[in-house]
């Protein structure tokens, strides 16, 4: 498929022939060629080939083409800073104005309150009002990702005066597939999409076909709940109101699958222990830092286990063979912890776990910690039976490692919930955090039955 | 929100109300509440009510209406069979029929080949033939998620008959925002959006507004490949061609959402270890039955470790001291392994991880690798000086910890993209499986050493 695509990219588009007309100056060629693509091509093209050619692309296109391309593009934060310095800070002004709002906003918050004021200073105070508003919500929410330029009709209009609507808007909106019907004070009323328009009759009143059981969001909402209904609705937009169920704005499909792929990263990345995992572009240094908070942290609840594991330095000294299965035991309870805890945070996340399979879901996990540790340790009784032919140490291995399982898997479900109940994010009771948790648990019980049977044992 | 929203379904429909309706068989209140509402809406009261109540609902909808429910329910895999076969056969049958034919083909996968042969045999010809077809393409592919409801005209009409075509399709279309232009032979040659349609004048030709660039995707190419043109484009459909470049489907956004979910899920779930991480509504068995392998196989994998450990058994019998901090190194290699791991698993995903920046890549994790190694080791030293008042013990157990690291973050990032080169999906490198390596190497690494400078030690 990539091959595919990229063969397909290069039929679609000359990189070197684009380049040259830069080089030579033919404003004509590159605007020909150029404006053809898609944006998303355009800002494939824009974001590779370097500062010194795009400073020409400034000169070529207009702030309105450009803003097509800074819609499309996707680059790291700092780099919105970087490409928007090499331009005119008029120009950049004119292309932010033209962009969409919530597209607009994403690109100004990621520069600093200076580079930012500058532009907000040059562009008109409607645009300004709208940036503005936009810039206040919370990150996160429905106000952060949602955008202005939505097609609104009030409820008494005819499917005839819709359409010209829709048609005066259709350059400018980012969806014209869903009108949002509205009474005399901007209240949501309803909606109708695109399809039940045209195959309307002209003068059929809006009121009488529209539907009038309007899914909406308000403008407070989490973004990963809003993104969970429009996956259930298979909706393509929904609309935003506020406490006073004004409609103040629209979220788009596209802007929702970007919340379910940084969700889903966010999640995994926590699994693992990383604060952010795209930082494949980073310097080693970048990377390093990153990791090491999470390394150290565990670091030290490592040195926990050591300084336990110390109170047994005894029983360890009498009976060395002891120490051989101790990563056995702390790995096995680590990754049954993990797996209970990805079941747990993954549920909380889409919902499927909620107040009322609470309990279910505990309960649930506690027999299947049974049911796995019963097994393992059954499993492990026989390999050592077989392979040191001791009984005891067989039994004992066997019985900490059932134990744990069952503690690990019990704790891998139960502390995502406390957390999630506490309001925090449940991901943040990552995987790393739990498989040490886990660790000095299960140590702890290896250690203790072993004490605890010594006599059996030399 | 999910209050808000659980408030808002309240109001939206009131469930007893529909429950009671169905009870005393008042069809015409329970249609007249029930189709009003959302078709997920539906799925949702459907879903919940239980067989017997099922049984009327049957009686009271249309094969049509009931399809459309099917179309929004998510229900568990097994679930489908247990549904359907409340269902009469014909009712059942007619139900598929009416279904966009990728989702009756996602419910035609769920049932055993006799139950599904028993539907086909009475569906129409056609039906069945598009059936058919799309059963046939391998899962995750462009063939098995696409749909054959879409909409398509010729380069030669006009505008006006385009508009009349889409009028026409529109109840039976899964999407009328993009109409897809064909030639004689039905070869894809150009896409128009609606958008494009209503703003554009009645006589104009199609060919001459048309997008000639038009993306595309072939019918074998990869669900995952295809996501990330969709999410690149903000496409909200996009056409599947077959080898020789006719169009015979589209894949809608909606389906792509329920890709990158799975998708993103899918690499989760791998990374924690549990082959399918949507069992939180299964039985503590199936639970157990789903952890149970990757438990055994680690455990096995663990002996290793133990036997090798073996080798050292005299070493350890020396100096009790060095067990206390072997949970520490292998659980610092294996948190720094993952870390490295989640990194390169979710690059590849994403494609940002290619031929050209591999290399670059590893270079960074190996740089990155000394980088946390040396901090991390640093750290030991420090703490196990304080503690028990011991260079040497210190120093070892540091440069155990450092070499530990860099190995583990190497084999992190370097595994993965092994598994890719061979062709296989690098997620099945997960979490555990490095972990438990890791484990083996820096074990051997700290026994290695400290057998080495044995002599120092006591």
């Amino acid at each position: 498929m990539v091959e595919q695509q990229q063969n397909k990219n290069e039929e679609l588009y000359n990189v070197e022939e684009l380049r040259q007309y830069l080089l030579e100056g033919n404003i004509e060629s590159f605007r020909e060629s150029f404006l053809e693509l898609h944006p998303y091509d355009q800002a494939q093209f824009y974001e590779k080939v370097g500062p010194d050619i795009r400073k020409t692309i400034y000169q070529f296109l207009s702030p309105q083409e450009m803003a097509l391309i800074f819609e499309a593009i996707e680059l790291e934060d700092e780099e919105y800073e970087q490409f928007l310095k090499e331009m005119d800070t008029v120009y950049g002004a004119e292309m932010l104005s033209y962009m969409y709002t919530d597209d607009a906003v994403d690109v100004l918050n990621e520069l600093d309150d200076e580079h930012r004021e500058s532009y907000l200073e040059i562009m008109d105070s409607e645009t300004v009002e709208e940036i503005n508003e936009l810039l206040a919500y919370e990150e996160y929410t429905a106000g952060a990702i949602m955008t202005k330029e939505y097609v609104s009709i009030l409820e008494n209009s005819t499917v005839r005066s819709a359409m010209t609507v829709l048609r005066n808007e259709a350059p400018n909106a980012e969806t014209i597939y869903y009108v949002f019907v509205v009474d005399e004070n901007h209240c949501l009323t309803g909606v109708i999409s695109l399809r039940d328009l045209i195959i309307s009759d002209e003068d059929t009143l809006i009121k009488d076909i529209m539907n009038e059981r309007v899914v909406y969001v308000k403008v407070s909402d989490d973004q990963e709940d809003i993104a969970q209904i429009m996956k259930d609705y298979n909706f393509l937009a929904i609309p935003v109101v506020n406490e006073s169920n004004k409609l103040i704005g629209i979220i788009t499909v596209d802007d929702i699958i970007d919340v379910i792929d940084e969700e889903a990263s966010d999640d995994y990345s926590k699994l693992a222990g990383v604060t952010d995992i795209d930082d494949i572009e980073a310097s080693p240094f970048k990377a390093a830092t990153k990791r090491l908070p999470w390394l150290i942290m565990l670091l030290f609840l490592g040195m926990i286990t050591a300084t336990l594991m110390g109170q047994f330095e005894e029983t360890l000294d009498k009976v060395a063979l002891l120490a051989l299965f101790i990563p056995l035991i702390s790995g096995t309870s680590g990754n049954s912890g993990t797996q209970a805890l990805a079941v747990a945070v993954r549920g909380i996340a889409t919902g499927e776990i909620d107040e009322k399979s609470k309990m279910k879901m505990l309960l649930r996990e506690v027999l299947t910690g049974l049911i796995t540790g019963i097994v393992c340790g059954l499993i492990v009784v026989g390999i050592i039976f077989v392979w040191k032919h001791t009984l005891v140490v067989g039994l004992l291995v066997g019985a900490a490692i059932s134990c744990s399982i069952l503690v690990a898997t019990i704790a891998g479900s139960f502390i995502p919930l406390l957390i999630h109940k506490l309001g925090v994010d449940p991901a943040v009771a990552s995987g790393p955090f739990i498989t040490t948790l886990n660790d000095v648990t299960s140590i702890l019980i290896y250690l203790g039955l072993a004490t605890t049977f010594l006599g059996q044992l030399s």
